[in-house]
């Protein structure tokens, strides 16, 4: 029998249709072409040495005198970067121009390198810099809220090859913030807690969703997943904002990401993914009630006219059996794995 | 400078990118195989004389002995056709088990037929056999929402080639309908008039994104369309629900949907597509303040970590340059175009 599940941040259901159900071995996707990387690409506007081809530098971090991780406008960016946000209103019409920032965040020199095979230390530098920018960022008054996000491969909406994640900062709060911040506010009222606070605990106690455990972090399938291994990164200390994470725990962090998407890397055969922070707004850091995480997200099913039309996931794997899976992929130097 | 626009029926924010715009001629999708389909497969389980191959009819129209469309359960069912839909209540967890009708409509005989270039008399069938299917459904106690849809093409998530669209009634609320539901009983509460009647009369006024219009119904870009050339088609007079509409209305919509799907077929490349229709769940049957509709979507673009992580999307076509490109595509026989 099928089953239901509602997501309790966001009040939507999904149907876990164990009838059709896969093993994972049946979701990897075919690839068409598994092409070799060279570590160096003459053309690519992120390699070192090509720094002229990308639009001027916004910040980076050094090692011994070279660049680990840099950042520079999109030059195809979706926002103007200069600019006053200033509302429109116009019968039921409602505006604004669209002013934000929208960065590359280049996440290393080598060409060829891809998170899952990364050094834990490439992966904390990468997570370093999302925090450097994501704070500057929220203090400029202009934005609401900054997104930030990766595009691993084709199928993932990824077109250049250099490993890159990307930030979008907006004078608008993004409508999945929106929605959870909205539930959470609601269970805050109710109870008093942060109901993602109250989520983890319950999790880490019942155990078959959790997929690995840090000191700092916990990773697990959410228990409404609208998709298959979709798997979520929460700090387990209550922080609303990503600006709030430590260094230490960065550290850790960085750790996590890398031993999680090696799991996908090696359990599921290099899927396209998305990761996203999903962080308060920057009216609402420091709030009791909102509780910041990455979702990761493998691209290993096609959303159809039933998702798109309803809002309603058709997932053929269940959760728990998603975690299972992922717990037992060795991972070499797997930290804190259950 | 690119915009940013708000959605008034879900507060959602789109970025309309104008700095990106792509000509319609762009964003045609190459496709790998230009198949040439049979008119009959003999292994199709939808083409006649192969009926066994599919499982037992649920309901048939029929001319001359004949026919034209049928219903069958869809083999691969998402929900479990028999038994009482049970909420279950465990700490946090809020499931059912997985009740609910999962059908395939059988277009039309044709194997080698698309909606696009069939006659209006067959798609008008084809709207006739939904509006029984959901009379039917929701006078099912146990159903609370009919969604009706289609998957055209690989890129949109079909995997049979004969022609067929889809319903899958639930015993919840999907989330699209209820956020739209949310706001429009709102609006109601307010100025005690539908919002989307009161936008079907705004922008037939203003006319800049109207792709075409007919005695009983309208089709347009939405104002804060979240992908290049989504269409709306709503009915004019006011109507909660699909069951609420007319045979005269539906030879009418008949003409309306296939002269629009034309339009993309020949402007567009016959791009695969989703459609589905958002009608009000069957507790709001006869409401003042929803109005159905249907969304029709062609793949013509992927969604990346933004638009996943934060329900923010970036169109790369001005809502406005698309309904004027559609509204020049020439189609045999166009009815009512502007």
């Amino acid at each position: 029998m099928p089953e239901l599940r509602q997501n309790r941040f966001t009040k939507e259901w999904v149907i876990i249709a164990t009838e059709r159900a896969k093993r994972p071995e049946d979701l990897k996707v075919k690839k068409t072409e598994q092409k070799v990387l060279p570590h160096y690409s003459e053309t690519c506007p992120f390699c070192p040495g090509n720094e002229h081809l990308a639009p001027p530098e916004v910040t980076r971090l050094e090692k011994d005198g070279k660049w680990v991780v840099r950042v520079v406008p999109n030059k195809f960016a979706a926002l103007a970067r200069e600019g006053e946000p200033t509302r429109m209103i116009e019968r039921s019409h409602r505006s604004m121009n669209g002013v934000g920032i929208h960065d590359v965040i280049v996440e290393g020199p080598d060409h060829a390198s891809t998170t899952a095979l990364a050094s834990d230390a490439q992966v904390t530098a990468i997570l370093q810099m999302y925090r450097e920018r994501y704070i500057d960022l929220i203090n400029d008054k202009r934005i609401t809220q900054v997104t930030i996000f990766k595009n691993h491969g084709n199928g993932a909406g990824s077109s250049l090859e250099h490993p890159h994640s990307q930030l979008i900062a907006t004078p608008v709060i993004s409508h999945q913030v929106r929605e959870r911040l909205y539930e959470s506010l609601r269970h805050y009222d109710e109870y008093g807690e942060c109901m993602f606070c109250e989520s983890i605990h319950e999790e880490l106690k019942e155990g078959s969703r959790i997929v690995m455990e840090t000191e700092y972090f916990v990773a697990m399938e959410p228990y409404a997943s609208n998709t298959p291994f979709t798997t979520h990164i929460y700090p387990k200390r209550h922080m609303a904002c990503y600006g709030e994470v430590t260094m230490t725990e960065l550290g850790d962090l960085g750790k996590l990401l890398r031993t999680l998407l090696g799991k996908l890397y090696f359990g599921l055969d290099n899927p396209d993914y998305n990761y996203t922070i999903r962080s308060a707004p920057s009216e609402s850091c420091g709030a009791a009630n909102y509780h910041w995480y990455i979702s990761v997200i493998p691209r290993l099913t096609k959303m159809a006219g039933f998702e798109i039309g309803s809002g309603m996931f058709i997932n053929v794997v269940l959760p728990e059996a998603a975690a299972e899976y992922l717990r037992k992929v060795q991972v070499e130097a797997v930290v804190g794995t259950r």
